[in-house]
């Protein structure tokens, strides 16, 4: 009888080309197909709920399967792990209702966009943090920050490409804090559009760096227009820390 | 005329064969041998400080070469990291005494290993850190770490391939502190003998996992003998922070 499992996986985005099948490169979802179907002997399809873009990491994002595998649901972990590459590790498993689906449900999720400034870049910190050599002002930005909470149209906040339904959201919180020489910019919402993190990320530094204003946050945030809002921060800079269902 | 350049160096060793020049396979040395030679003009050899094993990452090791170049020592930084790929990166040069040789003058080091204490290993910490699923104790790493500070006979804490002409080193500083799910043991000395900072981390640890008691890294202080100290911690928790010149 088919069960459903669900997984939390953390993963390096470095070297993939993002979490969403490719016609050309490895993904972090071609790698869960290849892994869990080998373990199973089973054609298995993950369902995802956050399709990351390449070079973006993860904490925790959550995928689920429907198997007829008679390993118990919190075994896939381990099982899994065997075969996964260093940088893919499997953080639970779990069996849920068989109607579970991840993007279709009621979910707080929470990111961190990294920075770090410094007179030169850091290799050690290259792949997970966005370097910038002007220090930005991080009060300004984290009174910028309070605007976006709340419910807002983030048409201005989503890549051009997005093909969402409606462009409304919930930032339940938006942080900005330093962390020796990095500014951590820390987002939870009811969910976030494509480039969404990232186009706040990249406007929250502007306004840092005083090359604009918190009037012209608040005007993107009813203008409903892309070309309003700063630009889309590197993809290197960004971690999906974890979900939360609702 | 000839003049000195000293440069300040961070890399992320993980893609290296370490720093030393090696028969097969890209070393940090033989990179920057090539790009400074290229930049110049002239056939450059750097002399390293440190000479970092394989894995092992720096923030500030230190090289120096002799060059007949008209570019001004301070502007070797901007030169070499247009040239230099993303895991290696100049952070300071200067000029320095033609008779200034880095591992022949009294300097201060300090290095930094960090453990991610973890139920599962995490693909983002993978490379810059040493993971391990049991807890270890830290305020008895930290009493067991007060051992070590001072001038010793560090035999015991050496790699047997070692052939440095003698073994007593001084510890001036060594701390073990919690920072989130990570522990990171700090040294600062007068000088390490080959693997002496992964050996006393790995000593250490065994220490905080109470598999090894303090008593027994008093004995091999003085036993003068491998066998007496613990395992090898891996390289990647390994780096290389700082070098003062006394």
């Amino acid at each position: 009888m088919s069960k459903r499992i669900l997984l939390i996986v953390a993963y390096d985005g470095t070297n993939y080309h993002g979490w969403q099948l490719q016609p050309n490169g490895i993904t972090i979802e071609s790698e869960l197909n290849k892994q869990i179907s080998e373990l199973t002997g089973e054609n298995i399809q993950v369902i995802g709920a956050s399709r990351t873009d390449a070079g973006v990491h993860a904490l925790g994002n959550v995928a689920v399967f429907d198997t007829n595998s008679p390993i118990p649901g919190n075994k896939f972990t381990y099982a899994l792990n065997c075969r996964l590459p260093q940088d893919i590790k499997i953080q639970k498993s779990m069996e849920v209702s068989s109607d579970f689906h991840p993007r279709k449900c009621s979910s707080r999720k929470t990111y961190e966009y990294r920075i770090t400034c410094a007179p030169l870049p850091i290799p050690t910190k290259r792949l997970y943090s966005y370097y910038i050599y002007h220090e930005p002002n991080i009060e300004i930005m984290q009174e910028a920050a309070t605007l976006f909470i709340g419910e807002h149209d983030f048409k201005s906040f989503c890549a051009v490409a997005s093909q969402a339904e409606t462009t409304v959201r919930t930032i339940y919180l938006l942080q900005v804090e330093k962390e020796g020489n990095d500014i951590v910019i820390r987002v939870a919402g009811s969910g976030f559009l494509y480039n969404m993190v990232r186009i706040i990320a990249g406007t929250l530094l502007e306004v840092g760096l005083e090359r604009r204003s918190k009037e012209q946050i608040a005007a993107a945030l009813v203008g409903k227009d892309r070309k309003l809002a700063g630009p889309t921060a590197p993809a290197n800079g960004l971690t999906l820390v974890s979900y939360e269902f609702l």
